[in-house]
């Protein structure tokens, strides 16, 4: 197992050189199922699409639901399907990345299978890991689930407009992630009504320009 | 894999033997995160607990918050922390079995990690089978996780009090689970108002009493 996770830090690596060699910007978009990872994506594409040149990479363990809702929304999409798998790795990745044209591109997402768990041990060709939570979920999940937050760059708390109905402790969940990463950033938002995408659309677009500025 | 499999089915195989010599009713509770398997046990418990003997073993990545809510609601209890693997296994469960009177006992519940993904591939010492599925986690899951649906022999669909507020295709979502397994019970309830929920208490006293008839 540590040869295999070894292996794909190498080959992620090398993965993600090439994105910089085109100043392209990696996320690496993590959650449990339904959380809302590709409605964050929709979202993201319909409010930047025309400002940045966005690519998207879905994982599922089969289907092309995801893909279909995306290129909707007229962003260029790759489905991968893991055959069972319970993450995407970088040798998934492997047989998307040569398709894309990344010397006209400014941002590739990729949205990683719904879990928890697995997909925070394997590394792929992004910058930044994003964990999305959803307030129904429950806010005990970083307790739970330590590594998946702990590997994560920015943590994008969901389905805000759901906190009146459901049992989710902000300030528990606060302290709880701040126990395991003290400075990660916590962006509060509704991919449904739009409230609080606007810092979360601010956070990408930065980071795109940091990029673009070397 | 095929070996770990297989060797894992024959240990879970002899642990349902030991159940099945005092015929208790054993019961894999599976879902995503969040989806409110711990809740449904804590209804479960509330509602059952003075007229079955009923045993929980909470398996988690780590941390023992479930197995203290369940406590609290006065069943015995364990906690298994699987130590980042992303599912229970047999082999984990030889660790808690020898400790649980299975003389004096009627159901026991084993709550498995929160994965939709390879709690599936793992039998346990279970006659049953279900999963979880909660409506804010969208009516797309069955395609997206066909094992996990496919192997269970119910579903339960809990928060069907927000219903109103997430985009959940309930006809769609039978559809989805008919063409997987035509005859799967479907049981909408809501663990946290209490709606639904005889029809979960039903079966599942109906599958305790068929076990002592023999």
């Amino acid at each position: 197992m540590k040869q295999v996770l070894a292996s794909n830090d190498a080959l992620a690596k090398e993965q993600l050189a090439l994105l910089d060699r085109h100043d392209v910007l990696g996320i690496n978009l993590m959650s449990g199922p339904g959380a809302g990872k590709t409605s964050l994506i929709e979202r993201t594409v319909e409010a930047l699409g025309k400002r940045l040149r966005i690519y998207v990479i879905e994982g599922d363990i089969q289907g092309s639901l995801d893909a279909e809702r995306v290129a909707a929304k007229g962003a260029p999409v790759t489905q991968l399907n893991t055959q069972g798998a319970c993450h995407l790795d970088a040798m998934m990745l492997a047989a998307a990345l040569p398709g894309i044209d990344f010397a006209h591109l400014d941002l590739l997402i990729i949205e990683n299978v719904g879990n928890l768990v697995c997909p925070a041990e394997f590394a792929l060709p992004a910058h930044y890991n994003v964990t999305v939570l959803s307030t129904p979920e429950g806010s005990d999940k970083p307790v739970k689930y330590p590594l998946m937050f702990s590997k994560s760059d920015v943590i994008v708390l969901n389905k805000l407009d759901l906190l009146d109905f459901v049992s989710f402790d902000v300030p528990g969940f606060k302290a709880s992630l701040r126990r395991l990463k003290p400075d990660v950033p916590i962006i509060e938002l509704s991919a449904r009504t739009g409230a609080g995408l606007d810092a979360w659309l601010g956070w990408l677009e930065n980071k795109v320009k940091e990029r673009k500025r070397g």
